[in-house]
């Protein structure tokens, strides 16, 4: 019996309308276990080289993990990959709610789509088969309608669906998948790559159970989280993300402006207990999660907002509000709700617009490039009316629905200054002049700057956190550091951390590392240890850096922006910011720490060690 | 509190007659654990480069492990290091007993010994404290006597005696410390070190418990083992080592006539079968474990032997059995006797004496030499003899007692190829000719041959052991392979199998990955994992190859001797032997795996991952 995983890959052709299952056996699952493991795997061995993001010859991956869909809080998880339509790199992007465990339950582990359908489709997957379904009907609907369409074509109200809106059918750069309505698989473009095989959408439906091989334990560690979740999940649990504002103000991490000012005095007029206070009439959850952390938000008037699309994170108050100088909540409130029916991400989106707001507060955007609109920081209603505009690539929307790497080659004159970017994807709402291992962080993930598997290094001051000690690290650096201490807590930080991706598990589930370790021997049988599950999410780690470099990535590419190397205008960071020196040394270090040669290529024994000498048949390695 | 591990450590200055204390702080325990970490954490920081180790220049280190005396199977044991006589490179060896568990409950983790008395003493420590005290009356004593003596003067029939013999007191090179009358510290000559500081004997009584952070689940696991231990201690429970003397004789790994034969008709008379069925009268064991391997033999007649000494393991029936062609069994257990009384390592001492004689064999030693001796291969009366005359360094057991690889430069005429040691370090019985993984391990490791941190790759075909499977190892690599995967998994398994001399903890009592992370849990109360502790470990292995290198070990030293790049000559491998380009090679790739440059020297990124920095300016590193 299988344990953790279904065994079944289903494969989907959308150009030749074929459907077909692969069963690989319990060591690929063990090797690889899901997430990035599977989706970097599938790409390495099957893309072509060089291919246009956006065409038919790639592919896109729908992955789960060992642990998605058990019982166990943090499960509700699953990965999207393909080669990313943003940065041409290796792309990915994980999402929560219900429709991973719901592929589970229909039978499979991931899904692989090929092609591009002729005209559109959507996908409907039940009882380990699969259905290629008209979408016509579908197309250009916002996505609250289409999943309420699908449903009642389907006649299946429980239906699971994971889709996109019409942002995505425009591809959209930076376009997200939405599952369940309001939680997002945001970064690097997914939602673009559906659009432009011209799947709307793709609905399960599972009646199976994940088999586990150790119920009882895992039941005791269920009520463990039950019991604790309180105590463990702080402020999560409370507010969800964004209970931290005034303290990321005041230290500098709240980006203001596009990244350029520091000071936001209105922080709390954005903050999730402002949300809790005024806006909020429910908590979401995942599949199976007690921390529960997903706001619903309701609001009424000029910015009316229906809670079934959710609530803004943290990143999105940031990326919509403070970033864009907009301290309306409301306003933030509708542009989050605006980038799930158009299905956007909304860093990428907020970051996009801050963008061009500082483009047109310098004169390098007029209201003529605008259509009118005044594109001045803190102008609220124009922060929206700009979303709107890129999920429909209207206008100045169809220039920034490229994104800022992009935008602002085109825009040219000095606006490159202003592209807040890494491999051309948008900067989350985390400051590299504060968190100094996060921005290596920034520059050295195979997705661009991400701040998921990361570190954040305030936090490990002045103890570091109980558990980093289970990796090894026994003593905290200090924030600004970026020498070999520094490198070396980030190396197993991010390791540890990215290993969320193979799980695929939650970030915010907060198990210590032992407990993951438990929940992964409970669930699959497998006798896995931390050192084990630390090398599968460092194979996946190569394998998508092996990805990178195969398709022309080299060393410079791993860089921030240039607003990083000089101090914020105003608030606690602006004597501050990366030494671009100490930047470049941290990178060598991490290079030669993770077994790459100078230039971030893996050294062949590097690959063999890590089981997969496979791939030094993709590069030229030493 | 301090859970596992005492926090003091016992300074001695035998030449000024000092005694201090020392307590670092937790995060240096977890940092180096015990054992090696702690040995080889003093030997880098105190000793001076470059000297003899039998002058008082040299430190002997005493060290227990996080887990010593705690009340789990496999915890009854201690380190002793210091810079080998026999190698001149890291020394250490550990022996299980009594003595290492009575030493925490005497209030200490470690003692160091420093300087030389001037006439020979013997330590007491009991209570936190500690006394020198004289020891003329106990010199030349042979130890049953020496402990009997030692006891009755401390008017303490319960103190644990660890101590040397005359082999010892001589400076036989491979002279061991003897705990207990019949637990050996044996490698690497540590007894000898006793002997150059005229330190006869140090007596510990303990009547602290160690402290054990989480009781009730170590008592669970202590339960597991304890309904567990027949099956999951095959033949371990039942014979002691020894119970398959006829399958390596079958497959070539029983060492034959100096490693050079391979058959060996009459093994059966000498197997831990036939010890049970003629000699067997009771079976030992060592602090709180339900393993209890250790055989304890008599005998009467010409051979008598007294069971208080224990009895032979397989490395002795091999080294002093079929390596000197004996098949006497009676004449092994007594000469393993004598090692004990004498207090020299049993596999140094047989594999110098079948060194003799094929040296005598081939007319490079007569019996002018030999004192009269007819030393030919299966003389049994000729291999006893030679035990007591390497002990009291007499005749031509002067010249054995240096080791093989100073004896073959002093016989020299081709005695080299006769001398089968690795750093100077005679070669266990295990046949790298058929377990080339083994082989590498002899070659790398910093004290020379060594078996017990390293894979028995024969094991591990056609199914890889679960226990593998724990540190990411999922397929079986062919025994004579020496490729990129068998050094990947050469690294885990040394790494994993070397961590047993930081905790310090016993490679019989099988433990799984976790339930050993479990046990290191209970006592310590760390959250450690096993990624954490596979990197105690490799910590640990650094620290010892740095402190090589800072004595001018070169990448060549890492090395096999003659015989095994050639064919035994008869049995299983006489058609088969070591490739030198396949083990050249193995040696590089395994040096690239550690994090080491082609010199075999770890990068100072390296030193900087595994938090030891600062050993970087002990050697020239890039």
């Amino acid at each position: 019996m299988n344990y953790g995983y279904m065994g079944k890959i289903l494969r989907v052709n959308l150009s030749k309308e074929e459907i077909s299952f692969e069963e690989p056996v319990e060591a690929f699952y063990r090797r690889y276990f899901g997430g990035r493991g599977l989706i970097a795997y599938f790409l390495l061995k099957e893309l072509e080289l060089g291919i246009d993001p956006l065409t038919p010859a790639n592919k896109l991956i729908f992955a789960c993990g060992p642990v998605t869909g058990a019982p166990i809080s943090g499960s509700g998880r699953n990965s999207v990959g393909a080669k990313s339509p943003l940065t041409g790199a290796y792309g990915e992007a994980e999402a929560g709610g219900f429709w991973g465990a719901e592929l589970k339950r229909a039978g499979f582990d991931a899904i692989i789509i090929e092609g591009k359908a002729a005209e559109p489709v959507y996908l409907w997957v039940h009882e380990e088969k699969a259905e290629i379904k008209d979408a016509s009907h579908l197309w250009e609907m916002e996505i609250k309608k289409s999943q309420e369409t699908i449903r009642k074509d389907l006649q299946d109200n429980s239906a699971k669906v994971a889709q996109i809106g019409p942002g995505g059918e425009k591809m959209v750069r930076y376009a997200s998948v939405i599952n369940d309505m309001s939680h997002a698989a945001g970064r690097c473009g997914m939602g673009a790559i559906m659009g432009s095989k011209n799947l709307k959408a793709i609905a399960v439906r599972g009646v199976k159970r994940v088999n586990i091989a150790n119920p009882e334990s895992l039941r005791r560690l269920a009520r463990w989280m039950a019991r604790n979740v309180d105590d463990v999940a702080h402020g999560l649990h409370t507010y969800g993300t964004g209970g931290f504002m005034d303290v990321y103000e005041e230290t500098g991490n709240l980006p203001v402006h596009n990244f350029r000012d520091g000071e936001f005095p209105n922080v709390d007029l954005i903050s999730a207990q402002t949300i809790k206070e005024h806006v909020r009439v429910g908590m979401g959850t995942c599949f199976a999660c007690a921390v529960a952390c997903k706001k619903e938000v309701k609001a009424e008037g000029p910015w009316s907002v229906d809670p079934a699309y959710g609530g803004p994170e943290y990143e999105t108050l940031a990326a919509l509000g403070s970033n864009c100088g907009v301290d309306d909540l409301k306003a933030i409130c509708k542009a989050n709700e605006l980038c799930q029916k158009y299905s956007l991400d909304t860093i990428s989106t907020g970051v996009s617009i801050g963008f061009a707001m500082e483009c047109f507060e310098n004169g390098l955007l007029n209201k003529e490039d605008t259509g009118g609109v005044d594109l001045s920081f803190g102008n609220a209603e124009a922060m929206v009316k700009m979303v709107e505009m890129i999920g429909e690539r209207k206008g100045i929307g169809d220039l920034l629905a490229e994104g800022v790497k992009r935008a602002a080659e085109r825009i040219s004159n000095g606006a490159e200054e202003f592209a807040v970017h890494v491999k051309g994807q948008e900067v989350p709402m985390h400051e590299p002049r504060l968190k100094r291992g996060l921005g290596l962080g920034y520059a050295v993930s195979p997705t661009g700057a991400d701040h998921v598997h990361n570190i954040h290094d305030t936090f490990l001051e002045p103890k570091i956190p109980e558990q980093y000690k289970s990796l090894g690290i026994l003593e905290a650096v200090p924030t600004e550091d970026l020498g070999p201490k520094k490198v070396r807590l980030f190396k197993y930080v991010m390791t540890w951390r990215s290993l969320n991706n193979c799980l695929v598990m939650c970030l915010f589930a907060p198990w210590s590392v032992q407990q993951k370790v438990d929940i992964v021997r409970s669930v699959t049988g497998w006798n896995t240890t931390a050192f084990e599950l630390m090398m599968v999410s460092e194979r996946a780690i190569n394998l998508a850096r092996i990805f990178n470099i195969r398709e022309g990535f080299k060393r410079k590419d791993d860089w921030l922006p240039p607003r990083f190397f000089r101090p914020k205008t105003s608030g606690a960071l602006s004597s501050t910011a990366v030494d671009p020196e100490k930047l470049r040394e941290a990178k060598a270090i991490y290079y030669s720490m993770m077994g790459w040669n100078e230039q971030g290529v893996p050294t062949r024994t590097k690959l063999e060690e890590l089981n997969i000498a496979w791939t030094a048949d993709e590069i030229s390695v030493e």
